[in-house]
């Protein structure tokens, strides 16, 4: 009998974490809300609003119901947005077993509370948090499921279940590395959907490369010194969670993230660049959990500081743009806080 | 009387320099070997085959004769090919006086001595190397000359220097950092162009963005490890010499690395990429360097090592790249080599 997988929400990267399954021959079901997705999934094998165009394996199918997609699974698979993590875990508890792998590739914090999404799960499912794995890295969707070649990373503080994730979603397209900074892991994921934002902006504004990559490379330092405030290496940031994800989801128009930006850089108001977008933009909420992070951990976030201002205050994106461009910084090791990777490394 | 800077070569990064000093008002003489473009740039204000449509300031003027060009100047700027460097440092040793600020901003290394340029230029003027500036970062000329917003990095041994380089440069739109990594900054700058060409050579293979993300990853990481065995503080690597400049040399058509890597990529053979591209493509000849230097000090440069044999023995680049995908590694941090970074901050 095929080995049985279960993947929460139907979006597009549940949907192509759950093609990767299917192409291993697994018995994957995704569970949706939607019955009309539902229906889509199972009769005409596409997934039209978040993967256009494209045709899912016979082994992937769809259920609303959260007893038959968890019933005889190996694992789980979580990549519901951020906001609905809490809720979509407590459906599923009744139905989750102690041997079950769980596995969620959700990028962003928990709203209000500001709680990774590793322990917003591990909450619910009255588990360690050392069972929860994190999947993340440079990975579109739209290239997955084409089976373009892709390598993420997966972390867990116990790493006989990241372990189990490897071995669960390798591949010949798809490879997947360790990593024990689970922490550093979930937090590179989802800060650098703020600098993916912010790249986006300085586009749309018309600002050019050479502009994009120095907030990218300030970005990176910025979201690496909150990082290693809350826990994490440093290095992990240098890594596919972290420079990786950074490059591939600034610089390409796949990403939501740089599209929400770069109509904000346009000149368009937040209220029409989300109903344009017709899908969640984690940078955003993400820019409001940094925002008050780095207030906690006090933590100078000058771009996330910005953005937050673009977006929730009214400031004109040109203005916050050049504000950067201009900040009084001389030395290139006080851009880097290098006091804050001595100390971790000491 | 305007401050006096000579600048050689009128290559486009070289012209581009040229400007961001002639729009400070200051009185720039471009050194060429080239009559006709001596009289171009003199008479039509315009360096058509390096920067196609461009106006240069009138600020800006050419000479064949060195000594015009140096005399009275109060500080030189090299940007002549990594091959020419040597010859043209000995051509200006007449000229040069010891109160001149020396800066550089040629990214490669000498053929065969693999000696670092600000080496070789010391050498020539019998000069401390701690009184060589080297200027490096995210900087496509093309958008310089049209006055985009740009960061670059200025480190020398010698920090004085370090500050009147960064003096002469700086200017509203061009924003220039200090460093006292000076190898780190001069290393990060050639050996990036290895991973430009990787990363073209990806996409000409269509092989799409999440492949060259990781690519450019475990690039950094490459690069890193060597610098970090030849005396660099890794943590240059993270900042604008390094991540930022590979974002941008990797990222973008402007580049010429990438656009030789592309071409490979596309299938074409190397001496057709070198006649279309009417210029020097630095990375080709700093794969050769690397590939030697990974020897000398026994670091494992996979990257370096498949594009030494597309470049120099006909190895098939999808072969190369398939073959770096297929790498037996398991865990992120080995790919990192914390090690290296762990000794360099203990």
């Amino acid at each position: 009998m095929a080995r049985k997988v279960a993947v929460l929400v139907a979006g597009s990267w549940g949907t192509a974490l759950a093609s990767v399954l299917a192409d291993k021959e697994m018995n994957v079901v995704i569970w949706t809300r939607n019955e009309s997705q539902k229906d889509e999934i199972n009769r005409l094998h596409t997934n039209g609003r978040f993967l256009p165009g494209v045709t899912l394996s016979p082994n992937l199918t769809a259920t609303t119901d959260m007893h038959e997609a968890m019933d005889g699974a190996e694992a789980v698979v979580i990549v519901a947005p951020s906001a609905a993590i809490r809720e979509v875990t407590r459906q599923m508890r009744p139905f989750w077993t102690e041997e079950m792998l769980v596995v969620h590739a959700t990028k962003g914090f928990e709203t209000e509370s500001l709680k990774r999404i590793s322990t917003v799960i591990a909450e619910e499912l009255e588990c360690e948090e050392g069972r929860i794995v994190v999947l993340s890295g440079p990975s579109h969707a739209e290239e997955v499921v084409k089976r373009c070649p892709t390598t993420v990373v997966v972390a867990a503080l116990d790493d006989s279940e990241a372990i189990r994730a490897q071995d669960l979603f390798m591949n010949p397209y798809f490879r997947v590395y360790t990593n024990r900074d689970m922490v550093g892991v979930e937090l590179a994921g989802a800060l650098k959907n703020i600098i993916a934002l912010g790249a986006g902006m300085s586009d749309g504004l018309g600002f050019g490369d050479n502009a994009k990559a120095a907030l990218l490379t300030r970005g990176l330092a910025e979201i690496t010194r909150i990082g290693a405030e809350m826990g994490a290496n440093p290095l992990t940031f240098a890594g596919l969670a972290g420079v990786g994800d950074l490059v591939v989801t600034a610089t390409s128009r796949h990403s939501r993230n740089w599209r929400a930006g770069y109509m904000l850089g346009e000149g368009k108001k937040l209220e029409t660049v989300l109903s344009s977008m017709g899908m969640v933009v984690e940078g955003i909420r993400t820019t409001k959990a940094a925002h008050t992070l780095s207030d906690k951990y006090k933590v100078q976030m000058p771009i996330t500081q910005q953005l937050y201002q673009v977006l929730f205050e009214g400031l004109d994106p040109r203005t916050a743009v050049e504000a950067l461009m201009g900040r009084d910084k001389k030395t290139e090791m006080e851009l880097m806080s290098i006091e804050t990777w001595e100390t971790w490394h000491k």
